[in-house]
C-alpha cells in the first residue's frame, strides 16, 4: 500500500465493512470523517483516529470541498440516506456507494444527482470480514473524472499488486486491475460486476459444498436404507463404505489442487472448528445479488444453469419449495396411492 | 377390450396393481390363478372368480403348460421369488415381470433362465390405481415369440385403441402401440422404456407443481418480507398482489390448454379435495426409476437437465441437502460474518 | 357450446389465432367485426360471414356501444395499436387483450384507460392451431363487471364442460373453470396465469423430449466411442444395446400412461410424420412467457429448477452458451493442457 | 520439500504428468526408474538423470525389492498394463495408480492383487501442467502400511505446508493434509476424493465461466434483437449498455475477492492472452470424473444440482442435446405452427 496523495474521505455507515475500510484508509495516511447512528461504533473509530460527526450536517461541514463521501450501508437504507445527504452537498462533491446496491438504482441515482453537479460513483466491495488485512477487491462504475480523482483511496483499499503472483500471459502494462481495483464502466457498471461476482460466488460455494457432502455420504452403504415400494434401495452398498474425514479433505485441497481457492480455505477453517457444523441449521440466506445475476442472465439470454441452480438450492434450503413438494406428493397419492413416508 | 383367445395366467402379488390386473383380465374372459402371502387379498380375488393357490407349489400345479406367470411385486422381492419359482417351472414356461425392476436385472434374469428353456418377459406397467378402468400402458421387452404368445393378455390389460383419438399423422397400419402396448425390444427394453417414462413423469409433475406454486405465491407483494442485510427485499411488490385460486387454475387447464394432461387432471382433483394440501408434509419419495433414468442419461451423454432437476428436487424435499446447506452457511459465516436467520 | 346471448365482438388481428377465434364465435351465433392490415385475411373472413372494417375508424364505427374489442396481436404491437384505438373509444367500451402480453403491461394499460372509463381485460388464450375445433383455454384478468359482461363470448371460445370428464373430487357447483375459462383476478391476473402456463409447458415439453432422447440413445453401446484421455468411455456398453422405435413409444404413451397428455399426442404425431425430425435444426425459440415465469419465481423466492432448466435448455439449443463454453475450454487448456476435440 | 529418506520409485507413463512427477522426485533426491513406449520421452528423462528401462521386464529388474511402481497412464490402459506388470512383481511390492481411474476399479484391483501379496495404492493427483513447480495435491487410498511406506515420495510430490497460510481454526497438530497429501481411507478412497474434486472443479469452472459470460453480454441492449412472435424482446435495453473488459474483470477478481482462486488466476491468464478466445470452439470435453461424481450423488441421495448442471452444460456444449431440441421444435410446430428460426 503506497498512497501518492493522502486524501480526506467521509464514511457513513460503520458496520464491520465500513469500520474496516476506515481503518485501512487511516493506516495508509488518509484522513477520515465518520458518521453512524450507532454511537458506540462512532466512538470506537474516533479513538482510533477518525473524526467523528454528530449529525449529517456536522459530517458535511467537516469535509473539505470538493467533498468525498463513501456510503457503506445496507441496500435498503442507501436511498433515504442519499436523499438527505444530497440536499446538503455542493456541486463537484462525490458520493461513492460502496455497498451492495442494485446497479439499476445506480443509474437512477447518478441521473438524480447529475443536475446538481454531484458525482455518483458505484463501487462493489468484496472482501468481507477479512478485508482489513487482505484488502478489498473493488469494482467501480461512474464517470471517468469522478473515478480517477478517487484513485488514491481505491489504491489503499485494494489488496495491491504484490498480493498474488502476476498473470503470466498479461502483457499490457497499464490498468489498475493488478492492484485489485477496476473502473468497469459508466454508472452501475461497478455494481453490475460485483453483482455477478456474487453470482459466481454462489456457484463456487455450491460446488464446494456439494462435493464435500458427496464425500461425507460416501458411507451410504454402511447404513441400512428402508426397503419398500417407496424407497430406492442402494444397488451397490459395497461401493459406499468410506468414512472420510471431510475436514481433512478440505485442508488438503487448499494446496496444489485445481479447486484451491479462498472459499476452500474458508470451508477448511469452518470444518476445522466444527467438523459436523452443528451450530448451523442449513437455512442459507440470499441477499439480492444472486437473484439479480439470474435476472440479468435471463434478460441477456445467457444460459447460466450453475449459478441459477445455486440460487434455487438456497431457496430450497429455507423450505420455500414446500407447496411444490406437497403438490408432488398429492399427485403421487392420486395416481399411485403412494402415501408419504415419515422421515 | 376384445380378446381373440382367452388365456390362463398366473399372478403372483395381489397388491393394488396385481389385483386390478387380475380383475381386468377376468372381466375379459381370461382365467387367473393367483398367489400372495396375504391371505385376505387372496380370498378377496377368489370370491371374484380367480383360482387361489395356497403355496408356490400349488400355484405352479394349477397352471396349464406351457405356464404363463405374471409377477407383480415390489422390486426388492422379485429376485428371491423368481429364484423359488424358477426351480418349479418347466421348459417353455414364461415369466412376466410386470413390476418396476431395473432393466439391467432383466438382462441378467433372462440369461439366468434361458439355459432351462424358461422365457422371461419384462413388462413396464403404467396406470396406477386408475388402471382397472382406464387400462394400463404396457412397455414390453423379451424374445419375439415369448412376447407374441402373450398378446391376448397384453391386449386386454392395455386401454385399447378407442381410448384416445387416433394420431392424425400416423400412416402405418400395423403395430400395437395404438392399442396401448408395445414390444420395445429384447430383454430389458420394456423396463428401460418404463424407467424413462417415470423419469418423464418426474419432470412433468415438477413442471406442473412449480407452476402452480408460482401462481400461489403471486401474493408475495401482500406479505411484508423482513428487510435486513441478509434478505433480498421484493423490489416491485405491486406486481405480486394476486390471490389466485390455484385449484380453479388446475381445473381450467384441464380443457383446451397446451398443458392438458392426466397429471393436471389429478392435481385438479387433489386440489379440489384439499386446496391447501394440509395433509401432506411435502416429503416426496423417489422409487428408483427416476434415478436410473438419470444414470442412463449420464452414461449415454444425453443432457437431461429437467429430469435431473426433478430428481434433485425430490432429494431436497426430504432434507437430504442438509450438510451441503450447513457448509454454505458456514462459508457465509466465514467470509461475511453472516449469521443464519431463523425462519 | 351454447350461447345464452349472442353478442357483437370486434376482432383486431386476424392471424391464425384471431381468425379462428372469429370462426368459433360466428359458428355459435356471435356477430364479428374484423380488422387487420392484411387485406387477404380480411377478405377471407368476410367471405365466411364477418363484417370487415377498412380502417380503425371504420372498425370502431361498425361496433355497437358499449363496444367490445378483442386484440389478438403479437406482443410487440399491442401498445401502439391500443394507443390508436383508445383514442377512438368511448366510456364503457371494453378492450380485451387476448395475446401474450406481459402481465405488468396489463396493469399499466388498465390504469391508463381507467380515467377515460374504458375497461381493459387481459385474457391468456391457450390452444394454438387446434383451438378452432378443440376450444381455447382462457385465463382472464380484470374488473368483475367488465369480465362478467363478456361471459357469453368466453363461454363460446372455451372448450366447454363436456370436453373432458368431470374432476371426481370437485364438489363446488359454481365456477366457470369446468367450462374452460376462468376469471383469475384483477388486471394482469389472466396473463400472469397464462405466463406460468407457458412456463409449465416449457417444463413438460422438456421432460418429454429428454425422455424420448434418452430412449433414442439407448443404442449408445452399439457405437464405438473414441477412447482417449479427453473422453469418458462407456463403462457398460452391454447395457445400451437397444434400438427402440421412439415414434411407437410416443404412440403407446398416449394411452393409459401417467404421462398421457396433449403434448405426448403432439409429439407422437410429429414423430409419425418424421421419425428423425430431419426438417428441424433444433434451434428452439422462446417467446417471453418462459422468461417471465422464471423472473416471477425468482422474485417470489419459489424454487423452480425444472422450469428454469427448460428455459436454459432453449438458450443452449440456440448456441447462446458459446462464450461460456470457450471459457471452460480455455480453463481446461490452462490447467491440464487439454486441447479441444473436434466433433 | 524435505525428504527424510530418499527412495527409489519406478514410473510407468511419461506423459506430461508422469514426466513432471519424476522431475519433482529427482529434484528432491529420489531415484527414479522410468518406462514408456514413447522412446523420446524416455530419453529425455534419462538425460535428466532417470534410469530408463527398455521393457517392462527390464523395468522390474531395475527396481530394488520391495519395489515401488507408480502408474501414470490414461484410465483406459491402466488395467492391461497392470495385468502385465503384476505378473512380474513379487510379494510385498507396491503399485500406485496415480491416474484418474474409477474408484470402483481400485477396489477390484486391490482384491485382484491381494492374494499375491502385492499392495495396491490409488492416488488421485491434482495439479495439471503446473504441478512441477506448484506441487501436486494427492488424495490417497489403500492399506495403512502400504501408504505409510510411501510417505517420503508423497511428501516430495505434494506442495508442502508452506505453500499457503495455515488454517487459523486448525488445532490438531498431526495429519499430512497441511502438507498437501492425505490418506483418505481404504482402497478406492483416494480416487473417490479425486473424482469428487473434479466434480467440484466442473462446478467452479462453470460458475466462473457463466459469470464472465453474463458480464460480456452486459451489452445486450446495444444490439437490436429481432422482434417477432418467436423472439422475446429485451424489455429494458437501457439496463444493458455496458461494454466491460472481461479480461480485466478476471484480473481484478484475483485479488481480495471472495471468488479468488486458482481457476480465476487461470482464466485471467487465458483472457490476457486472447480476450475473445477465438482459438476455441467451445466444445468442452468431460473425462469421466464429473460423470462418476454425478452417479455417486444420485446413489447417495445427495442433491447436487450445481455439479450436475455443470456436467449437463458440457454435454450441451458438444451438441448432444440435438434430438431433444428437435423434439422441442417439433412440438412447437405442432401446437403453435411455430417455424424454427434461422440463427
Amino acid at each position: 500500500m503506497t498512497t501518492d496523495t493522502p486524501m480526506q474521505l467521509g464514511m457513513i455507515g460503520l458496520g464491520r465493512m465500513g469500520a474496516n475500510l476506515v481503518r485501512r484508509l487511516m493506516r495508509d495516511g488518509h484522513r477520515c470523517v465518520v458518521y453512524d447512528l450507532d454511537r458506540e461504533a462512532l466512538q470506537e473509530l474516533e479513538k482510533e483516529g477518525a473524526t467523528a460527526a454528530t449529525s449529517l450536517h456536522d459530517f458535511v461541514d467537516k469535509l473539505e470541498k470538493p467533498r468525498n463521501v463513501w456510503l457503506m450501508l445496507p441496500a435498503g437504507v442507501v436511498q433515504p440516506t442519499l436523499d438527505q445527504l444530497a440536499a446538503l452537498l455542493d456541486p463537484d462533491d462525490t458520493v461513492v456507494d460502496g455497498g451492495n446496491s442494485y446497479y439499476r438504482d445506480d443509474i437512477a441515482r447518478a441521473k438524480q444527482l447529475a443536475p446538481r453537479g454531484i458525482h455518483y460513483v458505484d463501487c462493489g466491495t468484496s472482501g468481507g470480514v477479512w478485508g482489513l488485512e487482505r484488502g478489498y477487491c473493488l469494482m467501480i462504475g461512474g464517470e471517468d473524472d469522478a473515478v480517477a480523482r478517487l484513485n488514491p483511496v481505491f489504491r489503499t483499499i485494494a489488496p495491491g499488486a504484490g498480493s498474488v503472483e502476476p498473470t503470466p500471459g498479461r502483457t499490457r502494462a497499464d490498468g489498475t486491475a493488478p492492484e485489485g481495483y477496476l473502473h468497469c464502466g459508466p454508472s452501475g457498471a461497478g455494481h453490475f460486476v460485483k453483482m455477478v461476482h456474487n453470482g459466481v460466488e454462489y456457484g463456487m460455494m455450491a460446488a464446494v459444498a456439494e462435493g464435500l457432502s458427496i464425500i461425507k455420504h460416501a458411507d451410504a452403504g454402511l447404513h441400512r436404507r428402508a426397503v419398500d415400494a417407496e424407497t430406492a434401495p442402494l444397488r451397490e452398498p459395497e461401493a459406499y463404505q468410506y468414512e472420510i474425514d471431510v475436514a481433512e479433505v478440505a485442508e488438503v485441497w487448499r494446496r496444489g489442487s485445481v479447486v484451491s481457492s479462498w472459499l476452500v480455505d474458508l470451508v477448511a477453517d469452518a470444518l476445522a472448528r466444527s467438523p459436523e457444523l452443528d451450530t448451523f441449521t442449513g437455512r442459507v440466506s440470499d441477499s439480492g445479488e444472486g437473484r439479480w445475476t439470474v435476472l440479468a442472465a435471463v434478460d441477456e439470454s445467457v444460459p447460466a444453469p450453475v449459478i441459477i441452480s445455486a440460487l434455487t438450492q438456497r431457496y430450497e434450503s429455507r423450505g420455500l419449495g414446500e407447496f411444490t413438494d406437497k403438490l408432488l406428493s398429492a399427485m403421487r397419492g392420486e395416481f399411485g396411492g403412494h402415501a408419504e413416508k415419515a422421515g
